[in-house]
């Protein structure tokens, strides 16, 4: 997929998407190439003035790796995702993905709405064929590491064949892009008996348990921390609640902290150091500087961001993209799909 | 409901059910006791002959408001719910709750095995005419205080009837119990515009909306501990797993903090000091303090505590009954359901 003259991975990046567009996406790509210009070839996709205002000499100074794409129209985060394809057709989520669909591009990056860049996704680049739904994964800290938590937000009502999928896909994920042998898959239920959970559970666990994959069996809501997985296959609708309930709780410790520093209940002088210490422990909370979340399914590499992205994870997203196309995951997906008598529905 | 001539609350206490039973068990009640005697008549449930042995002449000091009730056999947090009502018919949590059925009692504490507390409450007390399910919640801290997140596992495959359900009995626990005048009430959703979210939700939305109760709308996972609302109301599949999960924060972060003091990156003075506020901040994600999750829907008093509930624990179980019974929060459901023409199914 790269081009064949230079061995440059060519990644296109959303312009516009993020809470500080254009600011950190120009940083996060200015900063990729300083890195790796060697190894890549961005795109901007967005207002090209705006773009321009802010890169003032510095184009010429990365002429080959990297070019401003105009696209005139911005998905806000408010923008419903089907909405913004129909009525937006300039936007600079659709641009960019185009790109890849003519085969100008490798990859898509952006930092801007999830449910929009899913959306374009799936309807521009397509599904893998034998892939019922795509999935956005998220990456939570663990015991052992990190947990990587799959779907939070893209399928809401799952049969048992796709989150069987999910599991699949983020199985050849996590062992080409993280080195894991055999990733330990668990499914999220309410108990650890296979009999436990709602019907799609049940099914799934059967669908799971007879697959080649290192599937550990059901695990409950404490084991996502804990280190017992290296992926946890659950539903949209339990993934995202799980997610977002998770990224709260940097901000209500926080909140408990002023409380009690308040109260006048920890010692003046302990607060500051406090402060740092807690900082450093609470890092690991802030999942986007692993690269933003996981889009898998999709016939191409689009990777999605937090909407607070900094220069770093957008930075990140664009080493991510670039390792997702280099290691060929989607080829592995493919070829590990005919190992599966895919005749559910 | 309480003794006539003695405006005394009997409640009856599982003696075998925790991790720590019957000691733990022992203490709450001699605690809860030594404090409101004269408002309290308890009996404790399970071996006679073991309970006795830890309370050597202690009996005989409180013999107008503490008795043993003798029951053999013990349900383990192994059992299944069906098999232990069935083939360990005369286990502590079914004698306990067989007392209250033939008016001996008022109100039940387990911090037994939670699936055969609810699956004995539910088939020895019945339900609340016009409840379907019974419903589990369990109490999170959050920046203003605390949320109710009901249900946590009792019905897993909700219909929209049960989540209103649930609402509305959480409503008048949380008005009565805690004089929360219009209690907030949140759906548990994946965003907040009314059409997100599965089937269940978006029908539970409707009813909700039209009802009397101060709903506030969807809410997403972050807004269970931001405060936004005081209840937050999901089916018992979701409810669990995150329930579960805010559990094992704890010990996560205790992990990433003695990891970061192997390494010796806190420098070892302020290793000392710093443990001992993390334990005061992170207290308040100890809910059973609170005095145990909660069961409603079921036609009497029962109250479930943790496992590993301490002493405190069941003394503030057997507060919290006595409160319950106290406050008639059963005929307070009971009558809020005639304002709504349950016609659905």
């Amino acid at each position: 997929m790269t081009t064949a003259s230079t061995n440059k991975v060519r990644i296109s990046i959303d312009a516009m998407g993020g809470n500080f567009a254009p600011v950190n996406e120009i940083k996060g790509t200015l900063d990729a190439l300083a890195e790796r210009n060697e190894y890549l070839e961005l795109t901007l996709v967005g207002r090209e003035a705006e773009i321009k205002k802010y890169m003032a000499n510095i184009l010429s100074e990365y002429k080959n790796e990297l070019q401003i794409i105009n696209a005139d129209e911005v998905v806000t985060m408010h923008d419903s995702p089907a909405d913004s394809f129909k009525n937006k057709q300039n936007n600079s989520i659709r641009v960019g993905l185009e790109l890849q669909k003519s085969n100008l591009s490798d990859a898509f990056v952006s930092a801007g709405n999830t449910g929009a860049v899913l959306a374009h996704s799936t309807l521009i680049l397509g599904r893998i064929e034998g892939i019922g739904r795509p999935t956005i994964g998220a990456f939570l800290p663990s015991q052992s590491g990190f947990t990587l938590i799959t779907d939070v937000g893209a399928s809401v009502d799952c049969k048992p064949r796709h989150l069987f999928e999910f599991a699949l896909m983020c199985n050849v994920y996590m062992k080409n892009i993280f080195n894991i042998k055999e990733p330990k898959i668990g499914l999220l239920n309410i108990g650890e008996e296979k009999s436990k959970g709602n019907e799609t559970a049940f099914k799934a666990f059967e669908l799971l348990k007879n697959s080649k994959m290192n599937f550990v069996g059901n695990i409950e809501g404490s084991d996502v921390l804990n280190g017992k997985v290296d992926i946890a296959v659950c539903d949209g609708f339990t993934g995202n609640i799980v997610l977002k309930f998770a990224e709260s709780i940097l901000d209500l410790l926080k909140f408990k902290f002023k409380e009690y520093a308040d109260k006048g209940l920890l010692k003046k002088i302990w607060i500051v150091m406090f402060k740092n210490t807690f900082k450093k422990i609470l890092k690991d909370f802030d999942y986007q500087s692993h690269g933003g979340t996981l889009l898998l399914g999709v016939n191409g590499v689009s990777v999605i961001g937090h909407g607070k992205s900094s220069p770093l994870a957008i930075k990140n997203m664009i080493f991510n993209a670039e390792n997702i196309v280099r290691k060929k995951i989607n080829d592995f997906i493919k070829s590990e799909l005919k190992n599966y008598i895919l005749s559910f529905n």
